[in-house]
């Protein structure tokens, strides 16, 4: 009945039906695996169940077995992989890995799609510590590829090549970290770029629009390509070394220039608030988010239309 | 002869003829201006010439009136706009604009391309410092929209709403600026970037390649569509408000936690050129540019049929 096998055969459980999870069932099912929902609220897993089924109407693509279980062992009987998408607390997914190492097949990977915790302390004690790995998406991952992934000190090497090899063979792009740091790398970057942001509005250098335009309209338009580094290496001929190398003290001066953290009080909250609205004007927040996403899937599909340079 | 209103109708100059001088005269003579080029170099000249013709063939638009000149005065008779890509140095850029201000017919705005320097500095001392004006694009800006737009203390206000408006009727996207800081917006924001990038590479976090993957399958893929602040809107139901007071604290602590600038030493950028090499492979750099800026267009494209949400 176990078939432990990574791959479009092996059978996937999700753990947690919230927003990243109800996306996870559809990165798997598109694939070609069965998937298994649970979650501690019966309410969150029909709403998943139902949304999934919405969006196998919207694009055609389905039609593979997904069920919602009442309880965790039936979700877990037999599964290759288990994605845990649950509250984003040390105590609950150290509670969760134990009931999730004692009901999965000893073959299974066990992932997180944590976005802040470290995985040493997730699956401290576990006997099953060597399986259990943070994958963590983008939100919503069924649209956007990339999936930070990282052990913890007791993951095996197995463990963490399975995870590559099975989130390429979703469609997702895993992006190996070698040690744990607080927010990854993408929230990392997010925040430095966030920060800045903030502190031109908060400095009155510009509003809330033409920081965001600045970003729309420019460096975002290459950064959907390339990443920073790619882009730097085409901005002299003699690449990433000459560019860097020329405008070394260029860039440590400007660096250094940088704004601090901003105050994030509630007058400077309200502030980028009110410019917010200004800059977005009428469509819902629902209206927006699905924009996004069916913008994304086109722009990803026009990238794979495309291959590589 | 001079017809100094700014519109289709309008004459353009293009002072200074390299990579960004070159773009702005696609920018220009695609909108249905008449360009005319000058460079003290008229080898510059002559090839930007060629490369436009190149480019017209390539995409069929164009067959208006562009033409190289031999003289400073020669190539600002009767224009409506001259934006000025000279060599990044005050003085010299001073030099120029004393020069363009005595030549250009006195309607005619004096743009600047510049990335670095204050217009109030460029412009001091001018009788037509109230026409003189930054408007930096982004490389290159016939296939890049933003511009960031700023004038010197002398900028008059009907300088800056022309500049907004000509830059909107030939297709870009006008970014303005309230007051001059180093880097101006799309720099500071590219360098808060990067200092993470790499500093998470320094740091061993992570290689050149995941640190690209995040944005460019991750995060580049939002930024393309939407700036920071509206993605923050769209990450609680209650918009940047909910979503910046809930995670205050989470913030201020990540971005606390992040890099300082970096060493920039010979070993850091050989180590950061390596890891590139290895990353980008095999093709060109010409290659590479060519490839990023017919994907930008296709994403622009795609962005302009769709239309906002």
């Amino acid at each position: 009945m176990s078939d432990a096998r990574v791959g479009a055969s092996g059978v996937v459980a999700v753990i947690g039906c919230g927003v990243i999870g109800r996306s996870w069932v559809r990165v798997f099912s598109r694939a070609g695996h069965e998937v298994r929902l649970w979650d501690s609220n019966v309410v969150a897993t029909e709403a998943a169940l139902a949304w999934h089924a919405a969006e196998c109407a919207r694009d055609g693509r389905g039609g593979v077995v997904v069920r919602g279980c009442a309880s965790l062992p039936e979700a877990l009987a037999g599964v290759a992989w288990c994605q845990e998408s649950g509250p984003e607390s040390l105590g609950a997914k150290q509670a969760l890995f134990a009931a999730l190492d004692a009901a999965a097949p000893p073959e299974a990977i066990l992932a997180s799609s944590t976005s802040t915790l470290d995985m040493t302390e997730i699956a401290r004690g576990l006997s099953g510590a060597h399986r259990c790995i943070v994958a963590h998406p983008v939100n919503p991952p069924h649209v956007i590829p990339a999936v930070e992934v990282l052990g913890g000190e007791m993951t095996s090497g197995a463990t963490v090549e399975r995870t590559v090899e099975m989130l390429r063979a979703v469609g997702q792009v895993p992006v190996l970290l070698r040690r744990y740091v607080p927010g990854f790398l993408l929230n990392r970057m997010q925040a430095a770029l966030l920060r800045e942001a903030i502190s031109l509005v908060e400095r009155d250098i510009a509003d809330v629009d033409a920081v965001d335009a600045v970003i729309r309209d420019g460096l975002g338009l290459r950064w959907a390509l390339m990443g920073p580094f790619a882009v730097a290496n085409t901005n002299a001929d003699g690449g990433v070394r000459e560019y860097f190398t020329r405008y070394a003290s260029s860039f440590r001066l400007l660096m250094d220039d940088l704004g601090e953290t901003p105050s994030m009080d509630a007058a400077l909250i309200e502030r980028l608030g009110a410019e917010t609205d200004v800059m977005v004007g009428e469509p819902s927040r629902a209206r927006v988010r699905a924009w996004r996403d069916r913008m994304v899937e086109r722009l990803t599909a026009l990238k794979r239309e495309a291959g590589p340079p």
